[in-house]
């Protein structure tokens, strides 16, 4: 029979999907700081059997932008192999027909480009930072209350995350805000989304329980995953806390120091 | 055996709290406009044996100016006889040993004169406009999430309401954005809340039983009243809807064209 706790549960794995904030690089001025480890860690992943993927809740920019951050970081990485919100968001509103009211960062918009806007009959919303102003969250609010069928997407449901400057609050509370004044329910696009840890699986032509997601993010990152079928191991690195160990509905399948250790101890249960 | 229908239940009355934007007035350009007949049933109720209050959610002025303005529209009133969330804040914050940090309308802050505003342990949010800014928001979720208990107090929990140049979000779809992001649960003080409308029973020195609240607003006026133990009668003026007589939850004691109808009925009863 299969082990299925870790780290045994790697040998039966045919990929690995990586948080990017807090697991691959800390952010702060400028491009931030590559975690110690993390740039050989996904060297050895790619020099291994395994597939790879990374999977971020980033909305402040386009994935080009993103991913170019990433390389000069050191990181041998490549726009394909990212999956963020504005771009499965993208797709959604193409399936649907939909034209989104934004209410974004302006650093993201471009991943709009190809979307039809006129005559909006969907409100997209993002982490909007400064964009969150009272005029546009009103224009926002109108856009939905006037519909027939209000819909609204919000890409990721973070509470808050923190900057240099402080704490901020991120799309979530937003998101909140609206469903409650227009009384719905949003669509969340992004992590812990099934549908978008699905695409990531489509993309890879993988069964959830080949793969495994690693994140700093216990909800978001592992619980989502979990939730999905793959499996999910912690690092002790970015928002993690030491209460996420005795979290009340998330337990992880590992919780490790940081990427480095969490492949080393992969590629030695499969034998590298 | 009391008649507890309507009109009849108007035979056992003591008290009748009135709702003020919507009942009294309309609000637009300037004072706003008196709802036609208005000005008459008040002048009535203050003639008849019944006791008298006003109960308002309006948090953008002082009782002082917002008393003021319906004077100069014709209505025999006075600071005394009218409710509103921000005094009671006061009051509640006082009995507490709280101090707020204040986002509100800048319109109201004389009303927190008296209270104690250095090193905050608490947060109070209510309609505050432009105020809401991304910058203020922070900086009251920053206050929040810094408390070891963060209390947050919100007056009123409205969803939106219609001003001149289109709708706003209320105070209430704020609420739940700090709600959702420090992960706690706001107190109302306001309609509906029950501690609000015991307050003005108190002052009156009568029993649920005795008061009936007349009001535009289905849930906060007349559902609040209810749960409170007094009668709700709505008026078919300022934020009525005609889906509202068909309402999942709540339900008024009686339905009425307009407040000179509801007055006029009140007194018939009582045989005047």
């Amino acid at each position: 029979m299969a082990d299925t706790g870790w780290p045994g549960c790697a040998r039966g794995l045919k990929g690995v999907v990586l948080d990017m904030c807090g697991v691959l690089y800390d952010s702060g001025g400028g491009d931030g700081i590559a975690v110690p480890g993390s740039i050989e860690a996904v060297e050895a992943l790619k020099a291994s059997d395994l597939q790879l993927r990374f999977c971020t809740n980033e909305t402040q920019a386009t994935r080009e932008k993103f991913v170019a951050k990433l390389q000069r970081l050191g990181f041998d990485i490549s726009v394909p192999e990212v999956f963020s919100p504005a771009p499965a968001a993208t797709a959604v509103l193409k399936e649907r027909g939909l034209r989104p009211h934004l209410l974004v960062y302006d650093g993201v918009l471009p991943e709009f480009d190809s979307v039809d806007k006129t005559n909006p009959n969907c409100v997209v919303i993002g982490d909007a930072a400064e964009n969150f102003s009272y005029e546009n969250l009103n224009e926002a609010f109108r856009v939905l209350i006037g519909l027939e069928k209000p819909v609204l997407f919000s890409l990721g449901k973070g509470r808050y995350y923190k900057e240099t400057d402080g704490l901020k609050l991120d799309v979530g509370a937003y998101m909140k805000a609206l469903e409650y004044a227009c009384d719905l329910e949003a669509e969340v696009i992004g992590k812990p989304s099934t549908v978008f840890f699905q695409s990531v699986l489509n993309d890879m032509g993988l069964q959830p329980h080949e793969v495994m997601m690693i994140g700093d993010d216990l909800v978001n990152d592992v619980g989502g995953a979990q939730h999905c079928g793959m499996k999910g191991v912690q690092v002790r690195t970015g928002k993690y806390r030491p209460s996420d160990e005795r979290h009340p509905t998330v337990t992880a399948d590992g919780t490790v120091d940081n990427l480095a250790q969490a492949v080393n101890m992969i590629l030695s249960q499969r034998g590298h």
